[in-house]
């Protein structure tokens, strides 16, 4: 009774008598109590205690957390018992181990759940219901827990509940690009939750609290360190400060993983060479391996940036991506670890479009790794812009399980201020058709595995958290963190069903305060893409840091570093012709899906100037020509974001005041840089184009000469000072 | 009463039920209710009800304080009335402005009353409680309200209340060490909370809790940028970002300020020359300082660290520091702005014991400073070192008001993991006699004006908060904070007393769980001094990050820097001579100070190898030789911490898990590296000695060769790659 009470007014209370705001760190696991008594007395006939079959550290947090949080969505104690009882309640277990459960499931159930999936249904017995987690392991039992208290915390309805779920890709990993000294490269949430100084011994509670949310979601690996990688971390007492990690992550079924520096044998082994093909070098690595094994004996594997951006690599010994790869692959397979190899290249040589370059180095390799190896190929075939078609490798290596890179945090989006809600993006991307084998040969089914028969499969998302109270610095960068676990876990799933998802779990149930939410979430995507790149244009952002504006950037160390490179803006158009009149990146796609591209008048407009030069006065489909349509695409991005200021304000009741605020300090500082990109990307491809800005229009407030003076010499994420 | 019920369970559930733990974010701002029903009835009898009479933001802050405390406390809505009620309640104002006031303030009182202080007492009206917090302006209606709360905190009798309460130093300031890019030079509790990116329109919630925080202890300035400082801040689109955290910070009653680069006309105006006589220069502060006013009118002055660890300042043009300082505080003057500027300084070139230099420069500027001029001095000579001897300016310089610069950040003293009361310390610094104006001139007099009758007069501690979800890294470093705001307010509160205070409103009111944690605290600073630097050792730790043993070091950039140059270990014994034997810098104190120190045989132990040269046989007055002696105070220390791990196991009781958890880590790693420092000294000075350590003492694990050999190239704090 007590609890029941309190659990209504947590929130008031926090907030007022204690005048400390909601800080939205509990993510979405919140599970303060249902306001309808009515409800909850529904559930409690369902879920009012809980019997795990079985005894693990995964079954133990599986428990915990359908304790914890039934107990505070019903506002009254929900057991964990110790042995099953009769009564209405939860039971959960692993098929062939636990009697009870085997008597629950049936034959064709059990032939239909895999490896990490589940059985989720409520059954009646005595006139009782019951709520049966059935799965072949453990996580399959911690999934399904969590898949539970989800339907709870969206109020969903539990009689007649059936259902199986299984995971798609096998392994879905976090990449944090943290440095050992806490920074964070492309971080915008402040720094590393990893203060690898203090551990082995002290283990901050982030950790714990980042393993749960991570597992509910489904993510079960996680990349602790920079792909611009440190050999420091093989040092024995930093091994022994990741193993503690990896103590925090197993119980809800995390795997640990690291980055591996190529160059690591010099620089920790104080060999003269890292050549992969050197006896001594893949001793030194096996030894190391073992090392790890020995304190980490469910370590996850090495992810690798080799030979690119600076970074060592089997190249620097003339051995090719794939001799680099085996020797690491060589030394993790006794103990069944895997290798990501990224194939993020771009050589410095080569005066290839840099679109090209990867393609051209890994078609060939199709074939030559070895089994334990997952190539890792970003999204596009630049860099994580806001709009990119996808990369080309995706269907080119049916021979390799090809993971899929996405980045969670906002690099090029916005970074920690924007509202950009990425699930559309990652859905857009995901069903994309590569025709390789035929017609619905998506994205989703090359790196789920299906379309080539692959074992392995796997995602990465270069996470988004930091210390930021909230974790991810935007709130709604949580959103971004969900959609990521739960696509990775089902890449079908629809975009607008994880915000549903979210919004309920994260904010409110008031249905039309989750329609404007979600709303938001589902088009502000394409309303970024608007404001900074539109039409295909891509890589015009500030140097460096890759914040704000940038069209005009020219001297760089690298031309592929610079903006004009990508928009080659001059005066008779806008757009980088990669058709076989210009580069012929076109070529790289399957014929099919060349077509949709080849034609500058039939290709969709989202991808219009990433493969046409096309002339400022060409007229589009639209009617406008590429001048007027760039002006009105331009303010069509800017009036969004002032849009979705009054979409934000019109929900406030439903929000807490501590939360509603933080969205809305953000909304107002992407309104003025959605303006700044607008006005700032205008006056400079007007100096081209020599066309006015239609007089409808609000004119820029400043001339080009003002927006290129600006300087950020301490903008967040990688802080070389330019 | 749905409060009521909820405020006793506040905690088991958050920690429960949504499996978040307590993480310390509140501080000793926590108002969750007071257990005992008795109690709460007999408050409810005085504080039920409260009436601010006044309107401004300050006073409007006190009145929100006050009702979201007590409302906590007593379990019930405390409401704020928006006029005077009859019945028992609080009734706050402003003694001249308020009528209400006026009728319950004695003249008597009222002329006791100074700037920012207050009367705080208990009356009885028709038989009505009343409590009457009553000032002369809306600051110390504020504190008069944090000090109400803290008696409610602390369940202490409000019956027969009637205390006058003032501030006896003016200026109480934190300096933050924290960069643009938020880096934290010397931090140990993450990075800074100023996010300076996101600035001006996004106000993280941690800066208000930050304000809420430091008027609660009487602090009412704060200088937000680096003493090693960046002229950035000076652009205009800074200042903005700074005038926005002014905003938030003036309704608590705080001031901003910033460190001011001297080099800044060049960096930031064009000009070719800083020389602080150039016309040039000085319209140029002239016409910053007018730019920061009009943006933030109560701006508070520039603290300024010059020619000192190769930051520019005067002597760069041949000035000294008086013409660099007045400079700046001419610019300042017209608005009521200060400059602080540091006396931490030693010359690249002098070949002087650098204890000697400050007072060497600083001492024939007395008098030839502006009127709006105070003089910064760390409380030792060399620098926060774990013990130092007070620093020869405090009673050197009768002419100039000196302010005191403590360290509240650990950089010498176990940094973010190892805990220790700094209150002892500061009591101790603060209670030394100089003996300037005879006995009984303690620096406490000195700084607060006292003893040579200076109008201005204030200090400094050096922020050890962070983003660190606790704020201080290590939860017990709240402490440090909560007791340098409490000296601040008044430098004669014994430290046991606040830690009494600090103990009730952060952890417990259990009587022997207090006397536990306030032994820890008492004790811990002379703990630390023990196993790190006993009997007046100094500067013998770890290059660049000070972390850790390190006397060994012979080889940086500057003698000085090094630790052979303090400890002058050889064959013959340990220490340095300062004596007039030696460097002579004892004569720089008053020469009945001197006579305490003079002779190896009289002098406190704390301080002997601080002033003396001693032989390693040479028996101490605890009959031990200093070898002997030196072995057993590093064994006490590390025995002592061992201890406090128990002491704090015998309370667990009383603590939640979570943060009995956190501080239970530390004190893991602090004994871990007690018998760190205690085995890395004693092998190292065994090496000079060439004596046993006593043999019922626990020998060091390692070779000398192997405490040489560690490398901490991400030790936190600044980040010099050593």
């Amino acid at each position: 009774m007590f609890k029941s009470i309190a659990c209504t007014i947590l929130f008031s209370f926090l907030c007022t008598l204690n005048s400390f705001a909601d800080d939205g760190y509990r993510l979405w696991l919140r599970f303060d109590e249902i306001a309808s008594e009515e409800v909850r007395n529904d559930y409690r006939q369902s879920v009012g205690q809980i019997f795990i079959d079985g005894d693990s550290p995964i079954l133990a947090t599986a428990g915990k957390e359908l304790s914890d949080g039934l107990s505070g969505l019903l506002g009254q104690s929900v057991p964990l018992l110790d042995r099953a009882a009769d009564g209405p309640g939860i039971i959960a277990g692993i098929i062939g181990q636990s009697d009870l459960i085997n008597g629950w499931v049936t034959t064709a159930d059990a032939e239909k759940i895999q490896e990490e999936g589940y059985l989720l249904m409520q059954k009646e017995q005595n006139g009782q219901q019951r709520i049966v987690i059935a799965a072949k392991d453990e996580r399959g039992v911690l999934y399904g827990s969590f898949h539970l208290l989800r339907l709870v915390q969206t109020q969903s309805a539990l009689s007649g509940l059936h259902l199986i779920d299984n995971p798609k890709i096998k392994m879905r990993v976090l990449n944090h690009w943290d440095n050992l000294d806490r920074t964070v490269e492309r971080g915008y949430a402040g720094f590393s939750i990893w203060d690898w100084h203090q551990l082995p011994e002290f283990l901050d509670v982030r950790y714990t609290d980042y393993a749960r949310a991570n597992a509910s979601i489904g993510i079960n690996g996680t990349v602790v360190t920079n792909v611009n990688a440190n050999a420091l971390i093989f040092r024995p007492d930093y091994l022994e400060k990741v193993a503690a990690l990896a103590d925090v992550f197993r119980p809800y079924g995390i795997r640990i993983y690291l980055t591996a520096r190529f160059s690591a044998p010099i620089e920790q082994g104080g060999l003269e060479t890292a050549d992969p093909l050197d006896a001594g070098v893949q001793k030194w690595w096996s030894d190391k391996v073992a090392e790890i094994y020995e304190l980490i004996p469910d370590f996850g594997g090495f992810l690798v940036k080799a030979n690119s951006e600076g970074q060592p690599g089997p190249q620097n010994y003339n051995r090719n991506h794939a001799e680099g790869a085996n020797m690491l692959a060589d030394a993790l397979e006794p103990y069944g670890g895997v290798v990501m190899w990224r194939a993020f290249v771009y050589s410095n040589e080569e005066p290839e479009d840099r679109a090209k370059q990867a393609y051209n180095e890994f078609v060939p390799l199709d074939g030559k790794f070895r089994k334990n190896v997952l190539i890792q190929v970003k999204n596009g075939p630049i860099d994580f812009q806001p709009r990119e078609p996808i990369h080309p490798l995706f269907g080119a290596m049916p021979q390799t399980p090809l993971m899929m890179e996405f980045q969670i945090t906002k690099e090029y989006l916005g970074q920690g201020t924007h509202l950009v809600g990425l699930a559309k993006m990652y859905e857009e991307v995901l069903q994309t058709d590569t025709y390789v084998k035929g017609k619905g040969s998506t994205v989703a089914k090359v790196i789920d595995g299906s379309l080539d028969g692959h074992e392995l499969s796997g995602i990465a998302g270069v996470a988004n958290i930091g210390t930021a109270r909230n974790w991810t610095g935007n709130l709604f960068g949580q959103a971004d963190w969900y959609a990521y676990g739960r696509l990775a876990w089902d890449p079908e799933i629809a975009a607008e069903s994880i915000f549903e998802e979210w919004t309920k779990m994260t904010f409110t149930h008031d249905p039309e305060a989750v329609s404007v939410i979600n709303n938001m979430l589902a088009t502000s995507h394409e309303t970024c893409v608007r404001y900074m790149t539109p039409l295909g244009l891509h890589h015009i952002m500030g140097p460096g840091h890759h914040y704000g504006p940038g069209p005009w950037v020219s001297r760089m160390p690298r031309a592929d570093w610079t903006s004009v490179y990508y928009h080659k803006a001059d005066e008779k158009g806008l757009g980088f012709d990669r058709t076989a009149s210009g580069s012929d990146a076109l070529s790289q796609y399957h014929p099919d899906f060349q077509k949709e591209l080849r034609d500058m008048d039939k290709i969709s407009h989202k991808f219009l100037l990433w493969f046409h030069h096309v002339p400022w006065d060409h007229v589009l489909s639209t009617g406008n020509t590429l001048w007027v349509e760039l002006c009105r695409e331009y303010h069509r991005g800017a009036a969004a974001v002032t849009a979705m200021k009054e979409q934000w304000n019109s929900v406030s009741d439903h929000i807490d005041p501590g939360r509603f605020r933080q969205v809305a300090m953000h909304l107002d500082i992407q309104e003025k840089e959605a303006k700044w990109w607008r006005d700032a990307c205008l006056r400079y491809f007007q100096s081209f184009s020599k066309m006015e800005i239609p007089a409808d229009l609000e004119q820029p407030e400043h001339d080009l000469e003002y927006y290129e003076s600006l300087r950020f010499p301490y903008a967040p994420g990688i802080r070389p000072r330019w």
